[in-house]
């Protein structure tokens, strides 16, 4: 038996000895629905979305989920960054919000769970709180966020961390993210007056698809998300002397791919040498001048390290880049490290994991605790106030392809645990 | 003392012994300064040339060879494949002409040694041999081949080896290859009208800039060319699986570029594992999707081994593809290889190399033999009669470069050395 084999026959066990009440559910049907009748926004030949944010595609989206919302009782409003909230009163008008959502928008040639289904799942939620007649005490606020393929742009302009000079970024429908924000109703202008502070909200829950195989891999219905991971990511130059594939003895090589060989190699290695759940990843190679019959004089790619735990990030940095030094003295060779990215982990809030792992626990579901290897706006939410993340299982694995795929059983899944965990958390959070 | 040092000496004694007389030499003055005019035609900022074939850069070139040919009492004619061919009637007319030459044309941004050596050498020698009044058995014919940086098309057409579906290639200039030609003088729909039978030809010699830096480290001034390498060339497929570089667990990866590392690593290993002159190279890569963020689902990167020796080259292969094999099964990759080009070793000829090595013998230079790991309008050549080639060392090994060089010394000692040979092959060949 399997450590989350084992995991799930305690909750079960745990689940049995509570005695609870029968957990309140979303409707399934209408979920599978609206899953299939967004999915024809911005659909492709091969059966997944073209979404891309501010395209004609995502607004036609963002019009149906306004709908759904009003159906679900919620005012929807959309705000200066372009994000749609849907908010209902609570009982106690001093409290912060809780607000849970996701995204609608899509990578090109993407699939049709990545955001979409956090996203019905919240207007799921709210519509059986409402038809439920469930008073909550805090107030809730559906949230889709804008444009969160292109960087989390919507909710870092809530939690005040998008720059100023990131809105004349192109995004990939071809305009700036100035004029996407204004095409969707927002106002570049005023983003100032959306930017919530710290402890302004009561609390973020966001369920997702894993977009990696751990859960399926471990017949796990449910991923409790200890934290969205933290990154780095480098450009690495690799300089040699390019010469003639044919007159140049091989001792006499000054081969810069070579050199990258080696050290994508070894950061292989250095990765794994340690245990726990880091990854290294080295995705992007160039060589100059890149012919067949030319040993090749520079090399550049790209090298991204991930973990929930920054000082592991640096130490394995530090290590690899000793190595690579030490490469580069024997192949005659240089290596030059630029920073190109780095991103803080964003732990999740105790009390939200604990929520979630009681809301699965109480629908007799298995769950396991893991980090989220992808960025998520929850990230950016996880700076305001407690946030909990929520996975279900992808089926191999696979997103950002057509071939993105969760089960019916897992959509009902994770949009039952988020409904559980919501009320938890009102009920639980300050 | 080293093996060239050895044959250095060894071959400064055997000129003592042999007492024979002071050999006849070039006009270096006259020899330099053409070099240096030559040097105008398509001269870029940093001092070399962009002569692409078929360019007025070219065209200009062209000119002044023919000029200086006929200053050498050469009448030089145009053929249907844009060669120029200067011919000066030998002693018996029976006999098949001695050929030498080089060519004219040169890569994007290169240097200003490489074929104008061997073409003005040529001039060079014609003209001596004229102002000597020397008799020669032979006719001989100064041959500047067309658009040799190409791929050999000027002597590939005289040899039979060049197919029709080429000369429809777009050459760098812009011009397909027929228009090209044509804009030479010559005419793409004759070509089998100037192809020469194997035996047609007396012999074949050619002198040429090193391109490596073999003949500089060993301190030798002159090579005697074994052979042109043969080689083959590949497309090497590598398919993983593309995944999310942060979702995905070290363990779970079936990383493309990990295995074309593996496999970049293991080519230099297998290579460098027996000994000889053969080389292998990987050059070119490009890894898909290509971000920062993404496991690479697939590599695409060339292969190339060359030795003078076709059945080490086959044997290295085999090598290689079984160990690409288990690298495949142990990463969870699979490997293909697509033949790119197969090109057969052109050996030289004995009684070739022995003229070359008495030519430098007579005049006091060391010399050594070795393969040519570059191709040559010599390799198209050596199908049709004993073909001989003569190397001078470049400075730093350097080539297709502004920064190509060769000393003044060793542009009038690899002239001489061609002036002697030409003249004993003209007594030893039938």
């Amino acid at each position: 038996m399997g450590q989350a084999d084992q995991a799930a026959a305690a909750a079960q066990e745990r689940g049995r000895q509570q005695l609870s009440p029968i957990p309140p559910t979303v409707n399934a049907e209408r979920l599978h629905g609206r899953l299939a009748a967004l999915s024809h926004c911005g659909r492709t030949a091969a059966g997944g979305v073209t979404r891309l944010a501010y395209s004609d595609a995502d607004r036609e989206a963002r019009a149906l989920v306004m709908d759904w919302m009003r159906e679900a009782g919620l005012a929807p409003s959309v705000d200066f960054a372009g994000n749609i909230i849907g908010r209902r009163a609570g009982a106690d008008a001093s409290r912060g919000p809780l607000l849970f959502g996701s995204h609608v928008d899509s990578v090109p040639d993407g699939g049709n769970y990545d955001g979409p289904l956090g996203t019905l799942a919240a207007i799921e939620t709210a519509a059986v709180i409402a038809e439920q007649g469930r008073a909550l005490r805090h107030p809730i606020e559906v949230v889709v966020w804008s444009n969160e393929e292109g960087g989390l742009f919507g909710s870092r302009a809530v939690s005040g961390q998008l720059p100023v000079r990131e809105l004349q970024n192109v995004s990939r429908s071809g305009k700036t993210v100035a004029d996407g924000i204004a095409s969707i109703g927002g106002d570049p202008a005023r983003l100032d007056e959306i930017r919530r502070d710290t402890g302004a909200i009561a609390g973020y829950l966001e369920l997702h698809i894993e977009q990696g195989a751990i859960l399926e891999q471990s017949h796990t219905d449910i991923g409790v998300v200890e934290g969205i991971v933290g990154l780095r990511e480098w450009n690495v130059t690799i300089t040699g002397a390019a010469n003639h594939g044919g007159t140049t003895p091989m001792d006499e090589r000054r081969d810069a791919l070579l050199s990258a060989a080696r050290f994508i190699e070894m950061v292989n290695r250095v990765v794994r040498s340690v245990p726990g759940h880091q990854v290294g990843t080295v995705g992007r190679i160039e060589a100059t001048p890149g012919a067949v019959n030319a040993i090749a004089g520079l090399v550049v790619c790209s090298l991204e390290l991930r973990d929930l735990d920054t000082a592991k990030i640096d130490s394995l940095f530090a290590r690899i880049r000793g190595e690579a030094r030490r490469i580069g003295e024997s192949d005659g060779t240089t290596f030059a490290f630029a920073d190109l990215m780095t991103g803080a982990p964003a732990p999740s809030d105790p009390r939200m994991r604990e929520a979630i792992a009681q809301s699965a626990d109480a629908l007799g579901l298995s769950w396991r605790a893991m980090p989220s290897g992808a960025g998520h706006d929850a990230q950016a939410m996880a700076t305001l106030g407690p946030m909990g993340m929520i996975f279900v299982p992808s089926v191999g694995g696979i997103s950002h392809s057509p071939r993105e795929y969760s089960t019916p059983e897992a959509v009902v899944n994770g949009a039952n645990v988020l409904l559980g965990a919501l009320l938890a958390a009102d009920r639980e959070l300050p």
